[in-house]
């Protein structure tokens, strides 16, 4: 026998002896299928998610959408009879789309070829037509070992793709994002003019994706825009197949105004041992001013106010305050999340876990833990309970953006990130195609179901660790 | 430690003292990678299944079309050089819809209410308009209960959904499937005129999901026809909160035509250990008449026409005689399964194992064994293999039912389902709806590939039970 599957085995056994001998199956499983039912033949999440997409429609931070939707939060969960439901005072940047997004190239003496660009979140107007010569990098570390004279005056264009190779396509995410994120910054130390990237997708299709970037201190700000994944392919064969000098021209009137007061939106049911011990469940209310924010992020919303909802219409009494935060500003400045650990841990709080919801509304996969491997051992000793739901991946990785900043405060707090299959999320993230159609009313049920279950084991069974 | 947990371990120690020794777990993990590379970047299965969708079509047995996928099929294999493409002659019924299928209902003196609704695959014609009066039941059972008095000369609503509290929507249409299947003839024992049904979906919408019906010797054949899920709702509704008479009226022209000559193709990599020992692997080739049988049974043919293709592509020299069939006829006859499982027996082939994709083109999460033990012992043993790729389902069940009469001949051979997420497999099953745009090119892709990594491992390890 191989000695890691030894381990294993060990690992395993300690684990079980541990702590599954305090685990209620029978009990558990029966209240986990009550819960499941509940979301899948009498649950409200798909319903909510239509009116948050279609009545309030997408939500940048700032925008008065953004406001809208902290008031359809603050009703919609009120109307649920949670024990309490208040707003959280927070500022977030304000950045606004223009009515100009427009882009062409020309290859040598060819005739102009239009393209579907839009700005990415935070970038600057190019104050009128800005036109120039463009120099292509395969990958942003090939713009990163290029020289001042290459790119000087010019338009940096970064075709990397993401990796379509990778079976989680966050991963395949992850490993472009910089590009988008850091690209402006590291094409303006080269004397660039712009940036244009491929959309960070994996679908070939005319969306262009949006999404952040940052500016640096002491650096040249310089506008910057993503071409969809389709007109990216086409200028990049394009430039292979010719010797000709290629121009590009761009108009953006995007605009950064001053900070905004905005709200979190926040519901409990209080705690009957630990009245003063937190576990919080969220997703971001705010989205970008493309589609309808229906996966990213009305799933995580909708997922974790309906978990909560059906522990309340099973009249579950919770040992820990169960919270539930609808984060404002996830997408551009996250002051949602920064803001609510700060507040958390001046009310002098303990908060003992939080789970969040932004991976999209998919068929649920499992939880990876931002936590201890006690924790991890929590997690895996429930596995059995989620078999029949084919939950199956209990791991050690990323909780979420908008539950991360606990960590500074909370460093034992376990920082769980609800884990849905990720094929299909980078087809609609950040475009146009993010709407209410695109989710599949099964599929969020079952999220919201899976949230709900393990929020009543955590609740439950915490004190084992 | 639970009496449960020990003797799972105990199965664990055995299978892997058993089989794990003699599995290369670092090869066989570089070559799987290798498989999933080729099927995420350069794979044929997607366009494959474009062209299948659109150059072809819809391909009901007997109809023009399915000869076109014939066909379409034998050149596509061939243009991927296996070492052997050819036809089996088969005899496939010839159903075919008509132009009228047309319906509407009345409520006491309330206006007439328009339907929509499909002629289920097999039934007869009404010959004109059908007229009576409406008796709906809620579920088949209660149809079964009920006496020849209040049924005879009336015409049966089965209002019976799928039920949605069901994790696997497959378990869901099992427990349905009689209702489409044996409805007519129950009804028609009771001397009703014709039957309505509610369609075998758990999505909302307008479009009736078809499917075939049996008919019985020696009881009147009646016809059948399927109402779109918001129809049925509507139906029943009204019929819940009336005591009025509610009268239906129905036309449909369908038509059975005499059997007709159709095939299946197939295609070989010849086994260079066993040529006489087949491994097949397969989908079918026919699917029903509305849409494109894009998930039903398109991405089955992309599938394992793929898998085959990429061990070709790796230059891997199989063991085994691994076989691709492309079934006709497994909508409405299945004849395409049962002759080719009467041929191989005459030539006197052992078949040791059989793999069949016909649970659409979604995630794969595993496989489902029709099989012994020792099998699924062999099957747990890859697991590991597969752990990356989020394959974590290998389960006693179904295996298919173009590979099924298999059994009969060779009760031994390990006949596997192929099992992707079925969340969203019965909103497009037998409907308009089942075109290749509700196909996800990854979901698909990680399909074909997860496919060929078993084919490969089956091929490498059978030996070993």
């Amino acid at each position: 026998m191989q000695n890691q599957f030894k381990f294993i085995i060990l690992i395993i056994i300690v684990a079980f002896n541990g702590l599954s001998q305090n685990i209620d199956f029978e009990k558990d499983s029966i209240m986990m299928r009550k819960m499941y039912d509940i979301a899948l033949s009498k649950g409200k999440a798909y319903e909510d998610l239509r009116s948050l997409c279609k009545d309030v429609g997408s939500r940048l931070s700032g925008s008065a959408q953004a406001e809208m939707a902290v008031v359809w939060g603050k009703e919609k969960l009120e109307s649920y009879n949670f024990d309490t439901v208040y707003l959280q005072d927070i500022m977030v940047p304000h950045w606004e789309r223009g009515s100009q997004e427009t882009g062409w190239f020309r290859v040598g003496d060819e005739k102009i070829q239009k393209v579907n660009l839009i700005a990415l979140g935070g970038s600057i107007a190019t104050n009128g037509l800005l036109h120039g010569e463009l120099i292509m990098f395969e990958t942003r570390d090939d713009l990163l070992k290029a020289s001042r004279e290459e790119v000087e005056g010019k338009i940096v264009f970064i075709s990397q793709p993401m990796d379509e190779k990778m079976i989680s396509t966050f991963n395949a995410y992850g490993g472009c994002y910089p590009i988008r994120g850091l690209g402006a910054v590291d094409a303006a130390k080269l004397g660039a003019k712009a940036l244009v990237i491929r959309s960070l997708s994996l679908a070939e299709h005319d969306h262009p994706h949006t999404g952040s970037l940052r500016y640096e201190e002491g650096v040249n700000k310089i506008p910057a825009a993503a071409l969809s994944t389709n007109d990216a392919t086409l200028l990049y064969n394009k430039i292979k197949n010719s010797d000709e000098k290629v121009t590009f021209s761009l108009e953006l009137n995007c605009k950064t105004h001053p900070d905004k007061p905005s709200h979190n939106v926040v519901a409990e049911l209080r705690g009957t041992k630990y009245p003063n011990k937190v576990i919080t469940i969220g997703g971001h209310l705010d989205s970008w001013d493309l589609g309808e924010g229906a996966h990213d992020d009305g799933a995580g919303i909708v997922h974790t106010m309906e978990a909560l909802r059906i522990l309340k219409e099973l009249n579950y009494r919770p040992n820990y305050t169960l919270r539930v935060v609808f984060f404002m500003n996830e997408e551009n400045g996250n002051m949602g999340g920064k803001t609510y650990a700060q507040l958390v841990h001046e009310k002098g709080e303990e908060h003992v876990a939080a789970i969040e919801s932004d991976r999209g509304g998919f068929t649920p996969r499992g939880f990876s833990l931002d936590g201890m491997d006690e924790q991890l051992v929590l997690l895996e000793s429930f596995s059995r309970l989620f078999e029949p739901y084919e939950v199956h991946k209990f791991v050690k990785g990323y909780g979420g953006v908008d539950i991360g900043p606990l960590k500074e405060f909370y460093p034992s707090a376990a920082l769980i990130g609800f884990v849905p299959d990720s094929q299909r999320y980078f087809d609609f993230h950040h475009n146009a195609n993010d709407v209410f159609e695109n989710v599949n009313k099964r599929e969020l049920e079952l999220g919201a179901a899976t949230i709900s279950a393990l929020l009543y084991l955590l609740d439950k069974y915490l004190y084992l660790i």
